[in-house]
């Protein structure tokens, strides 16, 4: 078992173990002293963990729950929000209850959401159970819904109680959304850590390792949540290949890519970028590219480079006429780099 | 010009002026660089001051925008929060722009309930207009909107960036209006200050007074919300009258009796029960009730004392089988007092 310490404002552990799911209420126990205890799940994840989840919260003495919603980020809606209030006002959920947040980052962002805003914010448990969920969207506190102009638009930081990551839950995965998760993978080995990096890249079967993966991972994010908690700095950083990432799949209409499909394509390109302007060093954009073909990522899209760029200055973290890029001086050495918004194609076009 | 300096977790500062309302654009440039300012304003309040908060803010560098919707607690749900993503979307609102709450306590409410949730969290800045939201609603970061299951239900701990307090809006105010503040005011001297109830008991003009009621008012909930800012304490001192009073204000479906007057009669009647169990030295509800009918406050209602009681039990602080009671030693000293919900009745009925 390995543990991840996170000392942020309210401090909290993340627990790599395979098999945690079985055991959660004895994890959730420890943190929390609720009576009740809300799951929140997909249609996809509840059917496969629901009952296992439920019976170890009931073995600890939680009263449980369910709520269930159809899986895919077309319910990452508001209204779906308000159901969540409903099923906690209608069973008498109070402040000293728990929400257990069961799934992949739609779960994690709507349920940490609907914490972060029931009677002024409830203690809630993250048991991520998609790769992607389990290095990224479980640590660091960000929750979030969709509104009809947007991902995310709306949201609050909100940390959770803990974490519970249990790589079993891999073995339900796609191979799909295994490489989904790998976007984000690379990506950290990209911006932090050229250890993680070399290991992706000589390594014959990530899934014998993938717990120390995810470890590595979860900490390279703890280091850089810790120093900044509400994303006003260095948190801009995991940001890296998202700039155009988020930019592909708004063109796409977030369908036919995915999450880490566009970002492996944004880490290509906008790498490629920053090495013809001599900021990168020579080679790292190939280094990329071929790491993400190994894990099975794609690497270039069909939509323009005038598209991509013009929807990139509609992502929220851009204001005012320049953007923010995040960039590497080599793999494992990140930085941010402003580009004006009128010079952001011709930054991009190599 | 008097100033209460806030240090919560983002510390800020409420100022106290006449005619600050004409200047606000100076006050608020010096905690914000934005460079768009959506003011937040009902139907009521946005025709009186709307345009001199809007001058003042362009004066001083700020593109305004306003967002005004129908006057009355019936429009503080998420609905109209909804409206307000739309509109701040729709204009490009940033992380870096603010938010210009102008109004009483629905306003504050739910325009800090949009800046803490739009990009995870934006800038606002409080101009409170009544009595009841200058004393209380716009100190403390408490944020929220009504669900058809109840108020304040889903909201948010958000601070903001400055409070801004013109005691000139209190003239345009109805009669019932400011009786509805008195409630409040009375309240902070029952439970921390006789010198602010001996002033409240012997003054002949309170307008005239207003200035200084205001700012002990605030600084008496400064202390407070300082040493409690996520209600898991003291805070709860200042919910002193408010069990019976949210009740009552429930059973006549939050119509014909006011917030304030709802208060009132809680102080009483739980200040009746607490000196008939020998908790409060005598004489001390003689006197609260005495000092509500001063303002034009009511000390009795038509709802039954079971219909109270049955009511009070739903409250969002009530947890398990016991019910947290504010009592008073004396006028100036409270303390929590734990009531099991099945002796309640009995403890309040003499």
């Amino acid at each position: 078992m390995k543990k991840v310490h996170v000392n942020t404002g309210k401090p909290y552990d993340i627990f790599i173990e395979r098999g945690i799911t079985e055991n959660c209420g004895e994890y959730i126990r420890n943190v929390s002293k609720a009576k009740k205890a809300m799951i929140i799940s997909d249609t996809n994840v509840s059917p496969i963990y629901g009952e296992r989840v439920k019976k170890s919260l009931s073995e600890f003495g939680f009263d449980t729950f369910s709520f269930v919603f159809k899986a895919g980020e077309q319910s990452k809606r508001l209204d779906t929000v308000y159901s969540m209030y409903s099923e906690l006002t209608d069973n008498g959920f109070t402040r000293s209850d728990i929400i257990v947040a069961l799934g992949g980052g739609v779960t994690g962002d709507m349920a940490g959401f609907a914490a972060a805003t029931y009677l002024r914010g409830i203690d809630f448990v993250q048991i991520p159970t998609s790769l992607l969920s389990q290095v990224d969207s479980s640590v660091g506190g960000k929750t979030g819904v969709d509104i009809p102009q947007g991902k995310n638009l709306v949201g609050a930081f909100w940390q959770p109680s803990a974490v519970l990551i249990d790589p079993d839950t891999l073995d339900t995965l796609t191979p799909h959304f295994f490489a989904d998760g790998m976007g984000e993978v690379i990506k950290y080995g990209c911006i932090k850590s050229t250890e993680l990096f070399d290991i992706l890249e000589s390594c014959d079967n990530i899934k014998s390792i993938i717990d120390d993966i995810i470890y590595r991972c979860v900490s390279i994010k703890r280091d850089v949540v810790e120093r900044d908690e509400t994303d006003k700095g260095e948190r801009a950083l995991l940001n890296f290949g998202h700039t155009l990432g988020h930019a592909i799949e708004k063109e796409h209409n977030f369908q036919e890519i995915s999450h880490g499909q566009a970002v492996a394509v944004g880490m290509v390109m906008i790498t490629k970028a920053s090495e013809e302007k001599g900021i990168s060093e020579k080679g790292t954009a190939n280094r990329i590219s071929e790491l993400c073909i190994k894990y099975n990522l794609p690497v270039s899209d069909r939509i323009s480079l005038e598209s991509i760029v013009k929807s990139s200055f509609s992502d929220k973290k851009s204001t005012g006429s320049s953007i923010s890029l995040v960039v590497l001086d080599r793999i494992g050495s990140s930085r941010i780099f402003s580009v004006k918004k009128a010079d952001m194609f011709d930054f991009c076009n190599v």
